[in-house]
């Protein structure tokens, strides 16, 4: 099994480590002196150093006993390619060819939760929708990236479900911001595993289901716009910097495409996997749940 | 004159103080254990403490000595409104009355410059424009504000140039995103002056020139989406945090509405002003002007 990069919460604070079999070896214990969290440790480029001593050492801790948190949770830019598989350019009906260049929005961090936390439902909209997604972690920064060396920049991968109220994507005149950007509205995680090579993301299959259904299902070969396209597009505009994620577009099969569309409701879980990666699990509960009335 | 915050690099390190008339008070090399930088200051409640700290000492260095930040270099998150003039919305042609709701995107820091620094027009586009703006710095966060709350969540106001590259905000799809974040494409600044009341915004004059002719020129009370408005809806989706910047819209008459289009150009200088916030200047230079050949 490849490495497992993580961020977490445990006993109120917030830590790094890597997961395995038997549960959680915590480097931030050891390490958070020098690199305070995964930004930190990518920008130094200690990736591999931090799997190698973790790899050395028993786990600290359950699975049960962290909660785990987005893999770069002070990442400086979170963006988001819209609409980059064939059949949902189609699904627009729009009249419009797969166009020309990535459409992009950012998220802001506080829009995800980690693994195993609930999505949150607003209280504004019904209309929470997911969409499983891979993403690309960036190891290091540049602006005017070359796209045959736009894979050198890659330090990890990683799963989202990039969350969406659809009716608010809608809202106003022009951007989907508020759709895309509802507090703990979509996930990242569980880990990030190390980019190794082209291979590894080449030809994956990416899935997401509802309640064990299958609803989303493709493959990477499939993508409008390539990994090293995407990398070499944003780099024309904005410099990337180390640990900021990349949301890589999402597969038809959304449920906002099912007749009638059939949106999450508190009690579904949604699993996003994709080959190699493991796969990101998270229910859904109402804005506000729990809370003391 | 009112007080006037603001963020600087000097001597390679970044500070925060107060502009006064005969230079800079150094607030960051008195408080910066405690404050880290402004946003630390806004969110610990001080603001109001270090102006009075501020106004009791003499000013450490000319302004000459420091190069102007933004006013919140490590704020979270940077939301612009589009479209929030009367005569904006007629511009777009499409028959569409003035929107329900906002439209808004989110600018990373990287894409603003600070007072004084020249904008970078990209290898990319040529069509690098202005957009005069108000722009609020929240004070109090929150989720869900009321519209009668909402301006007791601001801390200061500022102002700022909301560059853009216009071939490139219609460049894919969907979404402003790329045209709105080209690296050192807009500004934000002078500084931030202190929030007082409704009456200092309710309907002031926002002007744009460029090189020293009157492009934009409206008043406050026209804007479509008012201060209270724009605080409440953007809360319904998304935790404001201390330190947040909205930048709220700008009037008509950026260079892309001249017939024929007027773009900026290496050399030009762009004034954006409202009444008691100062104004804000930068010049234009082409993105790697300057670097060894």
């Amino acid at each position: 099994m490849t490495a497992r990069l993580l961020s977490f919460i445990a006993n109120g604070k917030r830590g790094y480590g890597l997961a395995k079999d038997g549960g959680i070896v915590d480097l931030s214990a050891r390490h958070g002196g020098e690199w305070r969290d995964l930004r930190a440790a990518v920008e130094a480029g200690v990736i591999d150093r931090l799997i190698e001593i973790g790899e050395g050492l028993s786990p600290d801790m359950a699975e049960s006993d962290i909660t785990f948190d987005i893999p770069v949770p002070s990442a400086e830019k979170i963006i988001c390619v819209g609409v980059n598989f064939p059949d949902r350019n189609a699904e627009y009906k729009d009249g419009q060819e797969a166009p020309p260049n990535p459409s992009l929005f950012p998220r802001f961090a506080r829009s995800f939760v980690g693994h195993n936390v609930p999505l949150t439902r607003p209280k504004a909209s019904e209309q929470l929708d997911y969409e499983g997604e891979i993403v690309i972690v960036i190891g290091k920064g540049g602006r005017h990236i070359a796209e045959r060396d736009a894979l050198s920049h890659v330090v990890g991968l990683s799963l989202c479900d990039e969350g969406t109220l659809r009716d608010w994507v809608r809202h106003a005149k022009f951007n989907v911001t508020q759709g895309k950007n509802f507090d703990g509205s979509g996930s990242i995680g569980p880990w990030f595993v190390p980019f190794t090579d082209d291979e590894q993301i080449a030809d994956i299959e990416l899935t997401a289901k509802v309640n064990g259904e299958l609803r989303q299902s493709d493959r990477t070969s499939r993508m409008i716009f390539s990994f090293r396209k995407i990398i070499h597009y944003i780099s024309t505009f904005t410099t990337l910097v180390p640990g900021d994620m990349i949301v890589t577009g999402t597969p038809t099969g959304a449920g906002a495409r099912l007749d009638p569309p059939v949106w999450l409701k508190p009690g579904d879980t949604v699993e996003v996997s994709a080959t190699g990666l493991g796969t990101l699990v998270n229910g859904v509960v109402d804005e506000g749940a729990g809370e003391a009335s």
